[in-house]
Order: C-alpha cells, then sequence, then structure tokens
C-alpha cells in the first residue's frame, strides 16, 4: 500500500463530513455541464495534542483564494470554496473588524429603522449586489476544514465529484498545505504539560497528494497548482520541477513578499511573468483579476 | 540577569510599536482617576522561520475575552483590548462570515440606499448603539498583537501604564499564552524546505512573565488570571498553585470543554464555582456576564 493509501485507509469522523459530501456531490451533478471550479484556500493546521490545544499552523489569510472565488463567479464559473475556517471568503472579505458597525446609523426617520450610511453605499453596493446574485444562484458552495487532515479528506472526495464534470473542472489549489504532520498514534492524549520541560516536536512527512490527485482522482481536470516560496533564488525552479513531478497543467509561483502584485505562471512548455503596475496597484486592481483571466483563456481552450 | 530581564534586553522592532505605546500612555492618563481594565484574549504565534510561514499557535477564538470587555464597558469600566489580530473582538464578535451582507437590502423606496432588513434589527440595534457609545466616549482602546513576542513587549508596556492608575487597574489575562518557544537565533531564515526531510523542532520555555507582573510592573493593581488544562484531575490543584506561585489575587480555572459553561474562581482563600444553568443557557446568558459580575464586586473591596 502507497503513503497516501494508507493515509485514506481509515475513514474519519469529523462533524458535517457526510453531509459536506452530499452537498459537493449535489453541486457538481447540477453544474456537470457547467465551467466549475474548486478553490481551496486558506492553511492547514497540524494538532500537537488530541485534545487540540496547541497547533502548528501555515501562514494564509486566505487572500488569494478568496479573491479568486469573485472573479471566477464573475466569470459564471461555478465554485466549491474549501476553505480554512475563519480564513477570508468572497464578497466577506472586503470588511472587517468594526467596518460593518462604522458603516450603520439609525434612520431617525424611521423609528427604529438602522441604514447604511450614504457615503459608503458607493463601496458597499457592487459587493452585496454580486453577492446577492451568487447565492440567489446557488452557484458557490462553501465548505471549511480546519485541519491538516480534514482538509486531505475534502479534496479528494471533491475530486470524486468533480471527475464527473471531465475537462470543465478547474482545480485552483491556492490553500497553503502543512509538508509535515504528526501521525495521531504519537499525539498525546492532554495538553503538554510546561512543568514537564520544553518538548522536542518531530514531525513526518505528509503523504503527497498532489501526484494521486492528477493520475487517480480527476485525470481530466486542469489542474492549478501554487509554489510559495520566500527564496527568490529557489521559485521558478521549484515551480518547474512541482509541474513535472505533479503532472497539473499550471504551477503559479510566487514570493511571500511580493506575492499580491507578482506571479510566474509556469507551464510545460515556457513560463511568464503577471504584474501589476503602480498605476494598477494605485486604481485598486487586484492581481488575481487578471490571473483568472488568463487562466480562463486557457482553461476554455483545454476544454475545446 | 534573570531570564525575563534578560529577554526584554533587546528592543523590538514592530511596525507601530511606539504609536500604540503612547495610545496605552495617554489612555492611561485619561483614565487614572476611574475604574480601568487591560484585558489580554486570543493565542500567541511561535514563529518557526524569521520570514514566517509557519508557526505554533495556541487555541483560542477570543470569545472569553472579547465577550469580557462588554461587560466590563457596560458596568463603566475604561477598557485596554489586548487582542490577537483577527481574534473576535466585542461587539462585532456577534456577527461573522456572511451575517452582515445577508441582514441588509437594498431599499426600493430609496434609490441606491441599503438598510438592514426589518427582521434583523431587533438583534443588531443593542449591539450598534453600544459600540456606538464605547466608541464616542472613547472608552476602549484596541491593540493588537500576532507572535509571543509581541505579546510579552505590550503586556509589559501596558503594565507600566496602568502602574499609574495604582487599585483603580483590573488585569484580566485571558489570552491563550504559549509556554514555549524558539529563540530568534536558533530560527532558520526561509522556509523549512521539505526536500530535506521532516525536521524536528525543539521548543524552549517562555521566561516566567506572570511573577515579575506582580512584584515588578503593577505591584497595586488587581491581577486575574486564567488557567486551562483539559484535565480535570489536574484544574485545581494547578489553578492554586498558580495563584501561589505569581501572587495575583484572583485565578479563573476552566477545561477546554466546559469553559462556556462553568469556571472555577480560585482565591487565597477559598475556590468556588460560576456555572450556567440550562435555562441560563437557553436564555442566551454567558457566563462572562456572570465572572465579571463577581470580579466586579471583589475589585470593588479591594480599591476601596
Amino acid at each position: 500500500m502507497s503513503n497516501f493509501e494508507l493515509f485514506f485507509s481509515t475513514k474519519p469522523s469529523f462533524p458535517g463530513f457526510e453531509r459536506n459530501i452530499e452537498l459537493m456531490t449535489s453541486f457538481c451533478e447540477k453544474y456537470k455541464r457547467h465551467n466549475i471550479a474548486l478553490i481551496t484556500s486558506g492553511g492547514t493546521t497540524i494538532p500537537l495534542e488530541k485534545n487540540t490545544v496547541r497547533f502548528i499552523d501555515n501562514f494564509s489569510a486566505g487572500t488569494r483564494g478568496s479573491a479568486s472565488a469573485e472573479y471566477l463567479l464573475k466569470h459564471g464559473y461555478a465554485v466549491i470554496f474549501l476553505h480554512r475556517n475563519k480564513s477570508l471568503k468572497p464578497f466577506s472579505r472586503h470588511f472587517e473588524d468594526y467596518d460593518f458597525l462604522d458603516m450603520l446609523e439609525e434612520d431617525r426617520s424611521l423609528n427604529g429603522a438602522i441604514k447604511v450610511k450614504s457615503e459608503n453605499i458607493k463601496n458597499l453596493l457592487p459587493v452585496l449586489v454580486d453577492y446577492k446574485q451568487a447565492k440567489q444562484e446557488g452557484r458557490l458552495l462553501l465548505i471549511t476544514f480546519t485541519s491538516l487532515s480534514e482538509y486531505l479528506w475534502y479534496l479528494r472526495e471533491a475530486c470524486f465529484c468533480l471527475n464527473t464534470c471531465g475537462k470543465l473542472a478547474m482545480l485552483y489549489l491556492a490553500a497553503a498545505v502543512s509538508d509535515f504532520y504528526i501521525p495521531q498514534d504519537e499525539l498525546p492524549t492532554h495538553k503538554i504539560q510546561s512543568d514537564k520541560g520544553a518538548p522536542s516536536i518531530s514531525l513526518h512527512l505528509v503523504p503527497k497528494m498532489l501526484a494521486p490527485l492528477v493520475t487517480h482522482w480527476v485525470p481530466e481536470a486542469f489542474v492549478v497548482s501554487f509554489k510559495l516560496e520566500t527564496d527568490e533564488s529557489l521559485l521558478l525552479t521549484k515551480s518547474k520541477a512541482a509541474l513535472q513531478k505533479y503532472h497539473h497543467k499550471i504551477v503559479v509561483g510566487n514570493l511571500l513578499h511580493t506575492r499580491k502584485t507578482h506571479v510566474v505562471i509556469v507551464t510545460n512548455d515556457h513560463s511568464y511573468d503577471i504584474k501589476l503596475t503602480e498605476e494598477e496597484q494605485k486604481s485598486g486592481i487586484e492581481i488575481e483579476s487578471k490571473i483568472i483571466d488568463d487562466l480562463i483563456t486557457r482553461h476554455m481552450k483545454f476544454a475545446q
């Protein structure tokens, strides 16, 4: 049995797991002759205790995934948004902290009514309209995960569902997935006690899922994965290596500190940059709108 | 030099650090003859790399701290809310994900206006009114941290400011602070690479801050700290030990799985439970309202 088969040999017991599989299955059934995308977004956690107080996390607010979901929806795609619990979500991502409460005021002309202040309508209205439309049409399905294990199980199940959509399915794997984990049988049950001294934590490599993903689960789909590095000198080499190893259609390479203005699109025969000019940055254009434009063109050609 | 003095011997360079200290200083100056509380809330992170992609985190949504802040504000306290970035905040904590967008609708009677749906006004209005009042009076100061190091520096600076308030200051230390960390000089600069095999992570014990907190920084203040355990058999013993070790006024003990309905208040001479009855739970009463009622009574007696 290979590494990844071993990982999937024990059925999990996440709350809501069966229900979420039903939701994904009927969503893919409804949209199987439609352009459809699975977006993964946010970081995964590695619990350090069975009763989890501490965990190792991967940095990711979910900006890339949640913005990209909006642009795919705008282009008519149906979207399964598989995201880390509490990470950014399409539409609601535009508002944080006290933004909403600050936008509201009591309407003194109407007893007890609450309205949005006139100066906030311009920014809020387009988001509200797009959100209501996606919701009304049922073109956005939200599924949440927290741990690496939940992520991997949902990813596999989503692939099984999407496989019925053939080439019309795009996988946009923007989640920041841990390379390491601690197997269940090595986890302590209770919170690690500090009076026993500082512990050492031995991590294990996560079974590589990205190769079986293509060959076993969604052989026909248009698979796009992301490679995040902090060291520029490694980026292109590692992105090309990932493309060859996993047989995906495209790897999007990006550096932690410039990821909001610059990515490298790596395909089998060439690679090119997508950048935001200073002007585009000033006018509030997001790099995800350009990435999605580019990928949709490639996806359409691929699916012909 | 002791452990904690060594930790504070190098000045940090967090963005906004100086500005936040100014804000805390003038806040404490304004409210120095007033009941004032420092609430810490949310978990701390331990970076595993200098260019941080991965980190160890402590579980904490910030529910306890953010709810308690509301009740302290309601009782007239001025509140410094020192919280983990993106954790729950007073008032906004009542709404998540798409709650706000779902509450809104275009007002067709007024061209382009947006209003809150009538069925949502009942829940939203009291929160909005309390929020606007706290904001208008300037009685709530929000300071955010992410890493353990930021937390410790802000905690110390906040204590220096609060020390001018003497016995009128309450410290309500509800943040979930890591017991372990990795010193700066042992951190790799770049993202740990998985092709070099799975790493082992050696943690160090965090210098204990809770004892110097009382004796050096805020000797007069009313200090309340929290003890979270997952193992019931350890809870009372560890809470009592913490109280004796740190010379705080009160330790609030709680178990991970029952923390929303049951805490143990441990003082120097006795301990007692605060619980929510099933009826109270059904009617939406939060245990923080009872904890804060209890602590305010004790604080007032203490400060007389």
